[in-house]
């Protein structure tokens, strides 16, 4: 501490020392990054390490003593060690003893150990407050100083004192802690940095599956049936005639699946005549992952627009229709409009459109920064009543593209019908049944249900 | 109390008592619903009820008193009670005194009595400090846990320190506290759950009106014209074409509107001789929604991308180019390349690219989270600069798709001009004025006004 | 201060003083729009100003005193004065004394004066506690109470209790206060709002440059080529044909300019064997503007593919397109369909639109908001994991654009190849060298550098 620090960033160790000492126990890669941000946050840093030599990696303005030694000089000790070297704190329980311990740590696997890191810490020092933190900060992040990734700092613990202290550290290093209640949610936090999109599991397993089975239902109806029986070789149709059969057929299951749930539960309170009994857990979990069924259904109609709007540029599409022509102009024959077919053809475009548009206004809204400004009345309005009309705007959509050979024999190959019908089955169950629930007499006891009324009152939980 | 709950969430009723009881008046939804929560972030909770039988409804380890006894117990009470039973309040009026009364309901309409539910409370108990907060949360958001909607909760209140307690509050269960001020500012927190898309009232309707008026015109002009005149039937353009005609007018109508508001105020400015004075309240209000309009202009601006790629897939096309195709082959002839043609073609297909491009970099700056991250100079450089370069592209644009028919007797039936010409007169009015206003012997005089400068100072407010 | 505002924002200014009187030095735009703001969050203001004389666009409520009387009824003093005009102060030394100083000003160039203007009035005013805040806010912003633009107030001071009194009125005043450590940091600070997208810099010129350069390359071969040795005039390809040459190739190689230094960074720390040396200058300057090297390759990739959406309705492809169809139909010969062309044609378009369709996933993931919700390991799959893969797919579909003709002796034109084949270069050398990096004798070693492990552990820093 004798020399004036000349880096770029600003440092603070020189100033009136308001902060309070910290104490860093280990000296591995997630300790020096973490030492080093607390020093350039202006928090007087001791590393506790069995080899009190300090290393050049070390940030030069921090102390390294012994454990014992080091853990005295400071209220707060970060525990910067693996789960399996945490015995060692034994023996030093009785210095640790009334100090705050600050568990850091991550494990390789979800649910590795049969209790968290930060409980297994507070049986070892049982004298210790315990409280978990800064496990979702990856040491990278903390080095460059570039926190693209995630400020969240989740933060738990079961005294209050300490938890605050942690947090207004966290605070300092330019974080933002969320505290997460007492010690029982450490599992939780542990586990959260080794999450991969949970709640996209679902929908995202649900679209592959079903994007594998269309893919074959199209590939016989497509490819193979003109194989076998006119011998046409249309392989070619995988790259994106297929394609393009399977991603508003997806689009529009996943967002009638968007809406299926709540219509589900309409019906579950009504028959209960309460709002107070749980849904299934398989309701729940389905209701709980609604926005991304829906962003992935937006991505299949994404998918699809771009397959429909490249159709023109393709070169079997040219092929198909200069040869149309030249065989018009060869018979010596023009043809009139039909008036019928371009009313069809336009009216389904439009829909198309219209719905596509109403659902990339439905995406943009499920933006955090954009559902944060809108309050809980047009959220609903937004997610509800536009969420709906997009549903019935794409279900016209398909069935305006059916058209006329809607339900027609010639359209079924091999007793197979197309894909598009198979995929209107599920909307319009939502909406039939969302429709008759709009009645007023269903509708009325389901709004008083809502607001907590119970037709039996006397339920026992 | 005596159990360890073993819920999933973690709970710290059982830790040190660290945080202050808070008393809940009212059993009802909310009441419910805020009590649990608040239990899961470690505030033991007394439910104040007329009837202290506990309901298996309430959280297991909240107590039920009487409202004279609940009231004891805490110095933060939530008044979880419909505005219209806050009468009986005024016998515990001595027990309440001193004490922070929470007002955390709503109403039914905007401004639906004279003073605020939160003033009329202070004026029920005039000894107590009101502070509101929380009306802007919904029950069903607090219950789930998923509060996919706002977590900003606007806190007002004359007592600081009754306000500061309230805030604590609202950080420690997961949301957002906004100070407003006074509690005169209550009347506003009470309105603002029952707006619906304040901001976005005047854009939309004026959209909607322009959009009335434009299909009519079009109407008039594309189907019931040729309709007259050489009875064909092209009804079925109201799908596609007209549609694709009023898009691109309202956006660049709507576009020009953002700006025009500015250089209006430039030009007051500049005649007053003053940025002091208040500008008229339309003007006010106009620059006020600037960003709506933008953001419906930039909607209109998207759905015409869409009409327009889509028009080589729709059947009329396809039939009209077909047709002329083999009239061409039937007469044997073969048109050589137009150049000025294929000028005019492409260079107002790339202007609109451009200038949709441009636009859409705008929409997406104006996302909360992109806003933020900026400084005061980008932001404007973005808003202004690049959004006079997005009118002059998309004006431009409009010009050269007119191209050699522009004025021309032709293109007008019944006397009535094209669309296109009736959207060229706002954004050239606006390019006109802001050209003239760049002139050095406008444009000094006026930054001088603009960072505080006063012909004649003496003026009076 | 005798008469209750009327004003529709709430005022506290009549409520119970709990908080502290607030001095402002100077009565320009600034200190007023700062007076105005404070008064409303219920601060007592006191201006101290040359003349007492109270103007009337000072707020109502606050007093008006000379400067060494305002400088002792308050704690905090704002010096709303620019910094020419700093050495006034020096004989008010005596009375500023342990007061705490705010420097809000800026300067008009970037390091503009040897040292910060904060630092500069440190210097003159020894004895006071000088913190640097608001310089990043604007007058107009806090008049009009909209702030569209950032809401961050960059705090920094040498006096951690001055300090946190500032940030606690920034807090109030409904702004966020980002604490940056010591007055050193005030340089960087002032330059802040004079800067202009810094990050930005480096690929908008990058690109700028690539731009021109492929212009001319494009010109020559498309333009100039076949007017010198076919005499036709193709000018018109200015406008949209060239355009979409440039933009996908900028988009190729700007993305795998993205990748390039991570692949250079892991060569490098391979072969010094420990990730403790410092990265070259330049790379590490290259790896922090990668996010913004990328959404510049999105924008041209978005422009790619409007342009190529365009196509068929510009009026020179209707024109080719017809009379190919009109000199087939003339020679009566009607072509069977090529399966090897619709193979290359379809497969290319459907790389094309699943690799921008990642990569627009990639830009959304980017957007502040969204990359604040995903943990780290969330953010680098989709980062990592998934840019690779648009990497690949945009590689692959511009080697199957291709196609037939690719490296063929009949596409130089002059000795000059296509444009795609120049972009495939970087592309294929970052995807070579990083399959190289993926086989375990090299990812080993590299896994265990960048956990800390090192070659040579008695490096010297």
């Amino acid at each position: 501490m004798n020399k004036v620090p000349s880096n770029i960033m600003a440092l603070t160790s020189n100033t009136s020392n308001k902060r309070e000492t910290v104490c860093i126990f280990g000296t591995g890669d997630f300790g020096r990054a973490l030492g080093h941000k607390l020093i350039q946050s202006g928090y007087p840093v001791v590393f506790g390490s069995r080899s009190t030599q300090k290393s050049s990696l070390l940030p030069k303005d921090a102390e390294v003593l012994s454990h014992a030694e080091a853990a005295q000089k400071a209220a707060i000790i970060i525990i910067a060690i693996q789960r399996q070297y945490y015995n060692f704190l034994a023996p030093l329980a009785e210095i640790l003893h009334g100090k705050v311990l600050v568990d850091i740590s991550n494990n390789l696997k979800i649910n590795q150990y049969p209790e968290s890191n930060a409980e297994y810490l507070a049986q070892i020092v049982p004298g210790a407050k315990v409280v978990k933190a800064f496990n979702t900060v990856s040491a990278w992040a903390l080095q460059s100083g570039t926190l693209d990734a995630s400020r969240q700092v989740f933060v738990c613990g079961n005294d209050m004192e300490a938890k605050q202290m942690v947090m207004d550290i966290v605070r300092a290093l330019g974080l933002t802690p969320l505290d997460q209640g007492s010690l029982l949610a450490a599992q939780e936090i542990e586990n959260y940095p080794l999450q991969l999109f949970p709640m996209w599991k679902f929908p995202v397993l649900l679209s592959l599956g079903l994007t594998t089975f269309f893919f074959f239902y199209c590939l016989i109806r497509n490819v193979i049936y003109p194989y076998v029986t006119e011998n046409k070789d249309f392989s070619f149709f995988i790259a994106i005639s297929i394609p393009n059969q399977i991603c508003p057929v997806l689009a529009l299951i996943l967002l009638a699946l968007v809406y299926l749930p709540g219509v589900l539960a309409a019906i579950i309170q009504l028959y209960r005549g309460t709002k107070y009994h749980r849904f299934p857990d398989w309701l729940d979990k389905w209701m709980l992952c609604r926005k991304q069924l829906g962003l992935v259904a937006l991505a299949f109609a994404s998918l699809h627009i771009l397959y429909t709007l490249i159709i023109p540029t393709r070169s079997f599409v040219r092929w198909r229709i200069s040869s149309q022509t030249v065989s018009q102009a060869l018979n010596n024959k023009t043809e009139a409009l039909d008036i019928t077919n371009a009313w069809l053809s336009d009216s389904y475009l439009a829909l198309g459109i219209l719905g596509y548009f109403l659902f990339v206004l439905l995406g943009i809204t499920s933006l955090p920064s954009v559902s944060n400004n809108v309050n809980w009345r047009e959220f609903r309005f937004v997610q509800s009543k536009l969420g709906y009309l997009t549903l019935v705007l794409c279900t016209a959509h398909t069935l305006v593209y059916g058209g006329k050979w809607f339900l027609s024999p010639s359209s079924y190959r091999w007793y197979l019908p197309d894909t598009y019908m198979l995929s209107l089955i599920v909307p319009c169950i939502v909406l039939v049944v969302k429709f008759v629930l709009v009645f007023p007499c269903l509708d009325r006891p389901l709004t008083q249900i809502r607001q907590g009324w119970e037709r039996n009152p006397q339920h026992s939980e």
